[in-house]
């Protein structure tokens, strides 16, 4: 069993490409990078317990009736605090990037504390724990928590997984993600990134890397991923995913690892039109995490991530509503997109 | 000209009846009871400014937009803050009433502070101010500059009106609206209120009357609206309105008002079935201040308040986007809604 | 088999009793008075061919797919103009009417002159011919034709109706409809109106009827019959619809005739709610011409007709889909509404 | 634990009161008599376990989702067979009654066999378990997997309940309700049914009743599940509801039970106008099945039940989304409809 | 005059690239092989009667409704069964391809028998008859009367046309497609096919060609064409459509075809975004049909074929609404796409 | 303060690809060449007033209520006349162009006469005058209030600038653009065309360029600007929009200017997918008064322009919502689509 714990948001999207300043109405649905790391692996077919703080309303109510859906599990999910967070979104095309206007201070993740949570009961019959650097960077109660639950999977024997996530618009609460996060990835197994990242929170940079120009190159990041367990010994994955963005609708996607000392990489896919890129990251870890817990060959786990990601950018919403068989079809080299019947 | 000052919000409505637990889709307008007033005269012709703090992002901008869209004015709205606050509505039916989830602490408005807005210069070449009991309520800053802008307007020699509104699960900030109110009313010439109102804020009752039971009696309210000009001599105009709430879908509606000195009472409408009663009592206030402002006549301008916001529980969203002529035409006895060809 | 001729215009209707200063979405249909009494026949399951004269362009032939889905006959439609009547409807609810807005003029049809339709080829076969008091309204050519058609019906030995729908804002042509209206009617067997028509039209008015307070008698309109019947004796059946506006959500309906000398007279229906109301004369007139020509009993004939039309105001768009099974329920006293499995 | 077994179907309703034939698109939900009980007490916070066999394909996947999202559990589900049941409605308004089109021939459980379902397992924990009158009617393997589930329960020692729920339209495997029902409500510890279904199962009839005419009468129905309860003495409870169909938008509702030798009633709510009267039934018997588990009082349990599914019909879709605070606030008599702040 | 006979389908799909996992709507239209391909003719303005069996309820009726919209005749359409067979929807993008879930057991359409459709009356004035190799493979019922069709029309004189369109998921009625199919096609004087069906059928395989690797190769089809006339010498022609699946979003297209011993090809078109890519194949038939009736050159007629189902890909819903003029703009190198004022 | 004048239409969009034909509801919104031009500018932050003639019905209302809510004022705008005109608008993809039926004959505006708007008032406080070919095209009194307003402009010391907006479909009120246009640019300091106008109004043709070949080159275009200017001295500005048309979906885009003697050039933008390009040129032109009005540097206003438009093309609708910080940031180089967050 997998246990993720997050900040799940009410999300509020623009249909057709619209301006959110056009909308009239907004399409619902729920989304945050742990709970899609959860969606992901449920849909796999694995058992998943997602953790979090909703409100004790309709809002609420209709986000665990949402996981419930996708088959995540909300037994251990804490009720109170005001609000649930909310994020709006205009997904963009072309030369025009999608925007996100986060709207998540005062949440009831934001106002979690310790001890609201019982961890070991939380962690009874799992074997994996993810978190990422999003929840940390929220408010110092959620980073508290955050700390807790890492310190009780390990105590617990779980693998630890976390996501990098750096979001320079949160961190606002005290203290920084560099103050913060090495305590947290010291404890953790597993961490996966993107380009930014590893620059953002540790000051680890790639080479010969230019983000903008949509130019992205696994080799460079090679070291990025040494560097990065040298420092954090604990660390026996680092992965970093390969996003090249040609334009909000035409992005090249891949990944790439470092896994008890060697190095995988992964088949580049070019993804036109881009669908819904929001949760892409979290699909690869979704993806990584059954991959590692499933196959025996890493480099078989790395693709499954990559192939699984990739088909993400299809799906609209945050989850990833793939299956194995799906994403197995893709990993066989069948991109052909053909009618299914 | 009209001036009003309030919060106004993001609204996001369930279409079709749905319950919030239900909605893929949420209908977007806003709304709040200073503005509802502002756009009801505006409607009618009538130059109108409305007064509030709205975030520097895309949301804040969209409102901003809707509002000018329906001819109120947003020059003087101040920009700032973090979120624009946000009310969740699905509209009952039948027996099951409409239900709304507020989520608006910490919003521009929430967190406005005396000396953002330069009232004098808002008031240049005014003739009225509105205020509600919903500011004051917000938090103490936006008590401390409703305080501001009466005074401001008083001394600019405008027309004060108020609106009671008593809003029991805001009034969180320290004060009561008993503590707060009075001093804000006895600086006020028109005073509104529903039927529960005055006994909130002041402990003021009717008699003989059963609010759930779904009866009103015009009557019960004349020593209401006698009580509250004893206690507010400033106070040359009080008027109530007089709702009974037989279910969601069915109201009758009616108001009474006593003005220097006698009491004046209209017609009670049978409204069935209820589009949209969000800002029905708003809409009385805007018909009310566009009556006593336009015709010598205070009975008519009452009938006018009456009309115009039975005509609104047929509008969807807060706005009441009738025109006078088809205010008049129901004034003068026309409820027969047949086809305007 | 049934022919009618007139204007079929693209209805564009707001949804959900939007205002349309709101709407972002118009409902498409279309509709037009004679065509609305060709579809509620062809919906009967008797041959139906509609005449009128669209535009060459996708409008035009949408709406003769549209008719076409509902089994009414295009093949005599006259191609030609510079574009498609149109009309806006905003659906009201309670106190507040329906409200539409007719963008009509250089039309099509408007632009038809004698000669453009070969009214001998399109009555081969044909037994019944139909027109309104709309299409003269329209234009000084559309007048012509219609003149043409009642005289080349009368020649083919068809039986002719009319409804005199008299429409105030049309008749601009340069003659009135008291001027031009007697020839025609004169040539016609069945005349239908409403309760405003005859006095609009030729100065017969009922007595003791207050249309806008929402009463009508049907004895009142025995004597606006029998005085048609008098000036018009090629009138063999007049048939006047009965609507009490109680709201423009709730109306009585019924209808009485004169036929052969001898009145019927019909139950009358509380309906309430009125999901759309455009079209229910017309579909009044598509159950009598159905009833008429298939029932040898008169009475039976109006009944059909009341309850057909009855049932319109439940549906949406101008055409009333109702099967001749439905209406027979509702003939026999079943209003009941229960969910048929 | 509550257990229900029947078939959930794919409902795909016409939005806005549209006929089946104006469609363009159709709301997707599911809906089943079984299925939608237990989501009604599933939303009380019991908690409940739904049984039925749904295809391997996304549409079952679907409704599964569906049936968790809303707390019911999925776990003892049956995958296999062909496909999905699906029913087609149409939403009726005044005198147009809703219409339902069943294409549920050949579903996963309409072939259900003996054996694929292990009723001890499922029974594990359970307290209640509920069938209705319309599985035994599907075909001769679900007539026969309900009667093993009924005896299942009855050794695990169950309460045992059904809903009489008699389809004329079903009934096509070879025998007839009068043949297979007995010996399944022989089991029974509570049945109910409404108004028509005595009759067309046993042969029991009310006295001084008339349908069609929507009048019911209580009274008339004690000799009824007097005589019911004469026949099959295993049942100490008889509730019958009762509804009085003046339209397809205005009933009357309520019911009437007969417990352990005593008669009970509650009170008639007037509904008006119906949302969506689908799974009216169905949500009495769920609120009538939590109210005999959690109340003492057998009067507060019907009452419960009552008030219960008159708030149903407020609710879009099959299935009672109201809370029991919302259930109690009208059984305390506030029917006002008043928006809840 | 043109006849099609097949199973036409109620067809829901869901908007925007959702799953339908996801969807709370779908998307009504109709369509299926042969039906797609009288629409295509019937827009191009000839004559077209469609033949099929649907059931006698309203969503049999839609489906007559949906053809006759655009210009399909439906005389001859037979009624009766159960149900209207049903497709659900998923349209793919990127690298997710598209899927379909049939669900059409016992439709009306697989139920029929020989006898029901009296096809010399059918076949009065036609001249072209079309069959697909989807009809012979759901049921012994729908062969036999494809098989009494093809004599029929053989007999009548008409040309004869078929479309292998190998459906490996049928064919479970006890023979296969390569025991039923010769017959027919030895009978037909035009087959069409795309790169699998005559392997799949016939066991003729191209050369070189690696389909899911996205590419194609005209001229590896020759051999399949020739090896497929040797076979059948009835068919005078036999054209093969040319689909490289690059992705769900981005096919090239192209035909060729063997006609009275010579070789015919035509431009490859890159296509992207494909909007609809269902019913392409259908549309190139509907195309070449047209042409081969219309143009003197079989050239022309190829090209048009190609150009029209080109344009197929960017109309939604199964059927090929295009105009003449708009394929020969197409054919005549016009690719740009620019606005048409 | 700009200024613009011209003609606002009805827009009436359908959704998803889908044909006119296909369409059941259409999207709402307005749009012309010069109040696409004020949109822009007005978005950008700097004042605008446009000027137009629209009915006195809700239609024109809602024109007016869209244009206030984009920033732009409305207070000169003249009311009267019978109908706002109407565009129908299919968007199209990959090679099935958009298609667009104008329904503007008879509009207010088409109607206006000299007069009715009052030209030195409205020019009081304004440095910019923007006008369009389009607007001496639609009638003979659109054509002198152009004159008048160019006039007035001039004698105000305005800049004044035109789209040289050739539509062979208008022009049909007596003169030709080549008789009525040299008048108007004559006055004109600023002119704006794209690859067809020059040659279609004043015969002046590019050299080397395959228009439907989807190639452009900038080069040509040099010596098109240098001959307008040579014709029109007063013109110190001519810009060119240099669009290749690669299909639906896939344009080239880029601008060139010939300014005071000196040729500038900007980046050319590959856009795909489009999403909108209805308003593409008129936003080059904001983005280019803008410029002109704001940066010092020719070269970045021609950039500008470029950058602007080119992001219009991801916009629904006719109107560029794009901010000043958007399109600096495409200028830029980052075309990357990312995420903003």
């Amino acid at each position: 069993m997998l246990v993720t714990f997050g900040e799940i948001m009410l999300r509020l999207a623009t249909p057709g490409f619209q301006r959110l300043r056009q909308a009239t109405r907004l399409e619902v649905t729920f989304g945050g990078g742990e709970a899609n790391v959860a969606a992901s692996v449920a849909n796999y077919g694995l058992p998943v317990e997602y953790v979090t703080r909703l409100p004790a309303n309709d809002l609420g109510r209709a986000c665990m009736a949402f996981l419930r859906s996708y088959g995540v599990g909300t037994r251990h999910i804490a009720t109170g605090g005001n609000r649930i967070g909310i994020y709006f979104l205009e997904t963009g095309a072309a030369q025009r990037g999608s925007q996100v206007i986060y709207d998540r201070a005062g949440s009831a993740l934001a106002e979690i504390q310790t001890g609201m949570i019982d961890w070991p009961t939380v962690f009874e019959g799992a074997q994996w724990f993810h978190w990422t650097g999003i929840t940390p960077a929220i408010s110092e109660g959620a980073a508290a928590v955050c700390l807790e639950a890492v310190q009780a999977a390990r105590a617990a024997g779980l693998t630890v997984s976390c996501d990098l996530n750096y979001r320079a618009k949160l961190w606002k609460w005290g203290r920084s993600a560099s103050e913060v996060m090495p305590e947290l990835v010291a404890l953790s197994h597993v961490a996966v990134g993107n380009e930014e990242d590893a620059e953002k929170v540790f000051g680890i940079k790639p080479e010969g890397v230019d983000v903008k120009a949509g130019k992205v190159a696994a080799k460079a990041y090679e070291s990025v991923a040494r560097q990065i367990q040298e420092r954090f010994p604990s660390l026996n994955t680092v992965a970093i995913t390969l996003r090249g963005s040609l334009s909000a609708s035409h992005n090249t996607w891949s990944g790439m690892m470092r896994h008890e000392g060697r190095v995988y990489t992964a088949p580049t896919y070019d993804i036109v039109p881009i669908v819904d890129r929001v949760g892409g990251g979290d699909s690869f870890v979704g993806g990584l995490i059954y991959g590692l817990s499933t196959f025996p060959d890493p480099q078989r786990a790395l693709e499954f991530a990559v192939a699984a990601s990739c088909l993400k950018h299809s799906v609209p919403g945050d989850f990833n509503l793939v299956t194995v068989a799906e994403v197995e079809k893709l990993m066989g080299g069948d991109a052909s997109g053909r009618v299914s019947r």
